[in-house]
């Protein structure tokens, strides 16, 4: 029950925030109507999105005076971050937004360039950004509120996430998706999420499925998902009743340990734009999809518009609501201490502590002799990661039911998969407070993952390399959260977002060519920037590959893409060469290559590198003659152009890949991927890109090379082709090495047909 | 209620599916078990998905009988394609696999080969695949069968669209989105869906989510979608009653006029790879994710593996299904004439019917001057649409609530958006027989129309340019399927998947970052390959966009990306040179070119367009001494190298773009994609390409391209940079010219800051 006291506050509260979305939307002076409207108040370009401003500003009204009442630490998240003008005022209104941004003053001259500087160059943009203090969640893309909300909670026992989704939003994929989360969330060790779904009926431009069901439908689905659902109206009442019952039900859940936690979920029904106007040129505003974006547009033109918006601006009375040019005092009563706007978690990186890593020398793969042993890299870090388990806390694994798949298993001797809802067999490996989150959802554990991350803690996210393509926009709209980040002097670093891409494209022998698809990485490649925000590593051996995870692991600020591969590969390397390749992300292997060559092999991916040595060695046993080296590259932003953060230099380049000499370069993936990174070196003259080409099937591991031309017998013909360019000896006999090995190409295709696997000598040459 | 005879059948084409599914993951000889299993009868490597397949033989024996007792058109979708021995199995039971390959005879050999192919080089792949008949749907990357299976009924009133949906499956978001598709379904004028929810309990490797749910959580969800619930447990009993009540269901719903259908959905719970081992090693198989791929991974090792594998085989009693080598033919007796495998609708380019399209020219802009117009190109496109949408039935637009905004309304005087579950506001343009379709998913959009597409018919997908990424994925795999379809002598030619990227990254006026993302284009550019299966088009005015636009919706088995955004912009060429620069998908603009040009500038992209040609007109201004060509690129593949399709010869190219002067080349998207594109062109030395780079917020339209250094003052300064080198007038003055072009940058910028908006002289030049 609200007080006479507490009513009246939640209405100022709540007008107060309206009218400053709304004044923000359309004024660039006089800003609190202390004279009648004019033409030249109003802004020249009309930016902002109205509609779903007034049940946000309405939920933070009411989120404020339950947690100065229950003192709940509270992280509120708004999916339709388009109503950022309701954001904005409400980060303004309890001073957060002036403590990391001085100018914005509670005077005259600071609510001034609050409402004026609204989607005006310099200031605030229009969406929900990092730059504004709160925020963890940007929201121009919308779907991932949801999730994000769950990985904030998880392992965050005491925070509360109320997370705002609205009807449209509740459309796409990844939001419906996420509702499910709730099977994941430990009462005794989790936070709570609280969901408060905001149905006000209409999109862009026509009605929400949601809003077009009733409330027994309503109640019957989310019921069904698992939730305790209260439906609100438009109504101070209602609205704080139900959130005073949300509290109360978490405690009671956290309280209780059941198989199946009801947790709470608020469905709150408004109009559309409610408090503005109510009609328009004979159409409905308030209520409709009219008021998504700025419901009267011709205010500048036309004096019976903007009589409509004075008298709306009005209907705030904002001559109660302030005091010149200042916020009413009233208004700060029943803000609590802890603002909404300035929780901690949402500057993840101050609450951050560094990963305890274990050296990853201890994991270290010894052999006798370069690439004889063949084993799974993806085995050598799984238990590298489980020490990561073990020594801390604050580290998650998500993973799309494929961790077994994947081979990192070994993780799941140490802790379990995170589910509640278990039935409880021993064998499912499930376990209530698990560090490894499986759901068939990409979206959902890049959200969970996300949100983990912006408050501060660690994860990395192993994924059949194919699959991966499912988050592409979510992760570019991630990358532009960093980098706004980034920009933003009070956001401090947070962890990398570390991705491990495996099951990869060339061995696909079980799931065939649905299962082909490097293109993540090309995503990734077009989005390098100067700042070098993405990594793409590919490392060639376990050696590499535990180093490679060591150093993002401990990297921050970045998206970590490492490509290895699951299946048995040759062991290359020792930790401290790889080590020492790592430093720059490429080097030449001297145990392979000649001085002087006549042709430069260039490898980049764990199998490109396999079977370009494989060329090498039938090469120097068909032609002796020929003079090869051998170029690794583990990192591929280093061939980018030299102002790049880590790109090599233009002497580095050459010393690496000669000057003049050509060079064939395997490439993992697509060879555009390449072309596109080494392009302003200006070496198409010289280089030769080979990669995936969208030739898979069901097939044998060598086939798949053999389709997309790039089998050791590829590569062999390939460099031969180049040497004779420049080596008599090699000119002399060249054609007769390379008819052998065309040969050899044909003869294994018809093997193949045949026998339909590869024959033994591809498995078990020996270097 | 089954007859005696009807169940013995059903049992027995139940066993003789699964029989072969088994068989063709294990045996590459004794195919009958005529004689006791041996360790060479085994394949060397085991491949293919057990778990899914006894529920998917289930469905589909209980289909055909369905089928031949109610004369029901049905079409089923499999999502878990992965069970794809299953589906196989059924292609050749009922002898549709022999109708396409006629090897695949009912005798010895035949089913010899159909077991010993499966899997194997040449063979049949593990998953669903478009060269075996009936498949529409892929089921790689599984979660979106539902949404294709809506597709392909809507304005199909006839069929029915049976659709398997794992409870893997059904985690995903787009599988959690499509589930609200029924309230688009119009019992009058669409067929109906089907949707067979199979709970098996178990993913890859831990339980599924939808399995740890009771009955009456699950009902309440699925009622709370709309749905009427029925289960079914491990009886042919219940599963018939069920199909038999669904039939009946569709039928009420057709006959009535519902607002809200309540269509049937049946929830089969099975154990995960029912009739197969129960333990093996003391684990539990039957019933457990461990039946998910290959149970029993050492029978060619182990002879108590292999004596289990014989049991599990004989338990099917293969003397009772086989004659010979035949299978016994009592299996035909109650197969549906019309086959399920051979539904027409499955090879929809048989049904297809070429759209009836208006010429194009009677949409043609008239202008008096080149460049001074300005008008939305999307207005126009719009009502040629519309003019579409009137001559034909078959011709959808899906959209996520972005039509209006896309200022593609003018479609609405003449349709509705679809949706059945209408509240009835006149306001909202909603119509239950809408041509319009639009929710917030685009992977719900993305399904939908694939299953239009593949089911013979036509549609376009305009979309925000920043969402399409949401589908790089889908997208990614269709793109297989089309291209694999290509390569299928059976499947007919369907229409083209069109895209229309529209409210593009440099227009973000109103919506700033997160709306900038012009990664699709990139996306798909990798993906381009020796067929042109991808066509990326770049029209720079309206007249442009109309001659793309029919061209694309004429074309097939194609993904077409039209790029062309929404706000006014001028208009360069009338309809007959749009059309003949079309030919090519380039030209020299040779109102704006003069003879032996002293540098290239070319232009990719709607504003660069405008920009480049504002850019021509400074230089003129200033340094009129300056020789300059304009090319204009309106289809970006003709860009590759030259075993493309449609790429340009060497001459060509040069002929366009001289043989050695520089090009200053300005890109709608990200300069890598050009890059990749023209790497193989051996041009890098001379061309600069420049293009979105990532730099974006709210701010004016062209402040965005001052931050991305692609205005025309910076088009300007290369220019002049390039030009001095071959042009000793402009190398006398081009200095002067630069710091006046750079002055006019600063200028900008501290104008944008103060001021707000763009200087009127930005929008109001003239050529």
């Amino acid at each position: 029950m609200l007080t006479k006291d507490e009513l009246d506050w939640v209405d100022r509260h709540w007008k107060t925030s309206n009218y400053l979305a709304v004044a923000s939307i359309y004024l660039k002076d006089n800003f609190f109507l202390e004279r009648p409207l004019n033409s030249n108040d109003i802004k020249g370009v009309l930016l902002g999105h109205w509609g779903t401003c007034p049940g946000i500003n309405f939920i933070y009204t009411h989120l404020n005076l339950l947690a100065k009442k229950t003192k709940a630490n509270l992280l509120p998240i708004v999916g339709p971050g388009h109503g950022f003008p309701a954001i904005l005022a409400n980060t303004f209104i309890d001073g957060t937004l002036k403590k990391y941004y001085p100018e914005y003053k509670n005077d005259r001259q600071g609510i001034s360039k609050l409402i004026k500087s609204f989607c005006w160059p310099g200031g605030f943009p229009s969406h929900a950004n990092p730059a504004t203090p709160g925020i963890i969640h940007e929201g121009g893309e919308i779907g991932y509120a949801l999730a994000t909300a769950y990985g904030a909670a998880f392992d965050n026992p005491n925070l509360i996430v109320p997370v705002i989704i609205g009807d449209g939003e509740a459309e796409t994929g990844p939001t419906a998706a996420a509702w499910h989360s709730n099977k994941f969330l430990n009462p005794k060790t989790d936070g709570a999420v609280l969901p408060i779904l905001h149905l006000n009926g209409y999109k862009i431009s026509s009605p929400a499925i949601l809003g077009t069901m009733n409330d027994v439908e309503l109640n019957s689905l989310f019921r069904g998902y698992g939730y305790d659902v209260k439906f609100v109206h438009e109504s101070h009442e209602e609205m704080h009743n139900a959130l005073v019952w949300a509290i109360k039900k978490i405690k009671q859940v956290k309280s209780e340990n059941s198989l199946k936690p009801e947790w709470p979920l608020i469905i709150l029904k408004t109009r559309k734009g409610w408090t503005g106007p109510k009609e328009h040129n004979s159409n409905i505003i308030e209520g409709s999809w009219r008021s998504h974006q700025v419901p009267l547009r011709d205010v500048k033109e036309n004096t019976e518009s903007l009589k409509l918006l004075e008298n709306w601006l009005l209907s705030y009375e904002p001559k109660t609501l302030f005091e010149n040019g200042k916020l009413n005092k009233h208004i700060f009563k029943h803000l609590p201490k802890n603002r909404l706007t300035d929780n901690p978690n949402a500057n993840g990186g101050k609450l951050r502590k560094e990963l305890k890593l274990p050296n990853a020398k201890n994991y270290e793969v010894k052999f006798k002799n370069k690439g004889n042993l063949r084993i799974s890299s993806a085995v050598v870090l799984s238990n590298y990661l489980k020490e990561i388990i073990k020594n801390n806390k604050n580290f998650i694994i998500v993973s799309p039911d494929e961790l077994s798949s994947n081979r990192l298993d070994s993780v799941l001797e140490i802790t379990g998969r995170k589910y509640v809802w278990s039935k409880g067999s021993k064998d499912d490996k499930l376990d209530r407070n698990g560090k490894v989150y499986e759901i068939l959802s990409e979206h959902t554990l890049q959200g969970w993952l996300q949100g983990y991350l912006l408050t501060g803690r660690h994860g990395i996210f192993p994924c059949y390399e194919a699959f991966l393509p499912i988050i592409d926009s979510m992760v570019s709209q991630y990358l532009k959260f960093i980098k706004t980040s980034k920009e933003t002097k009070f956001r401090k670093p947070i962890s990398s977002l570390n991705y491990l891409l495996t099951s990869v494209a060339w061995r696909q022998d079980h799931n065939g060519f649905s299962h082909q698809n490097p293109g993540f990485i090309d995503v990734l490649a077009s989005k390098s920037s100067e700042e070098s925000l993405v990594r793409l590593y590919f490392p060639a051996d376990a050696n590499m590959l535990l180093t490679t995870a060591e150093h993002s692991l401990r990297s921050r600020d970045r998206i970590n893409v490492i490509v290895s591969d699951k299946q048995k590969i040759r062991q290359w390397l020792t930790y401290s060469e790889a080590k020492e390749q790592a430093k720059k992300g490429i080097s030449i292997w001297k145990f392979a290559s000649d001085e002087n060559p006549d042709v430069v092999l260039a490898c980049c991916g764990d199998y490109q590198t396999e079977e370009t040595l494989a060329a090498v060695k039938l090469l120097k046993e068909k032609v002796p003659e020929i003079n090869l080296r051998i170029v690794n590259i583990s990192e591929l932003n280093v061939l980018g152009q030299e102002n790049y953060q880590n790109s090599l230099s233009k002497s580095e380049f050459e010393n690496l890949f000669t000057k003049d000499k050509d060079v064939i370069f395997t490439f993992h993936g697509y060879p555009d991927t390449v072309k596109q990174i080494i392009y302003d070196r200006d070496v198409s003259r010289r280089f030769d890109i080979y990669g995936y080409i969208e030739s898979g099937t069901t097939t044998t591991p060598f086939d798949l090379l053999i389709r997309n031309h790039v089998s050791r017998y590829d590569i062999a013909i390939y460099a031969l082709q180049k040497a004779a360019r420049h080596n008599s000896r090699v000119a002399a006999k060249f054609g007769h090495a390379i008819k052998d090995f065309e040969n050899r190409i044909t003869e294994h295709r018809k093997y193949i047909l045949k026998e339909g696997k590869d024959p033994e000598e591809i498995r078990n040459w020996t270097w």
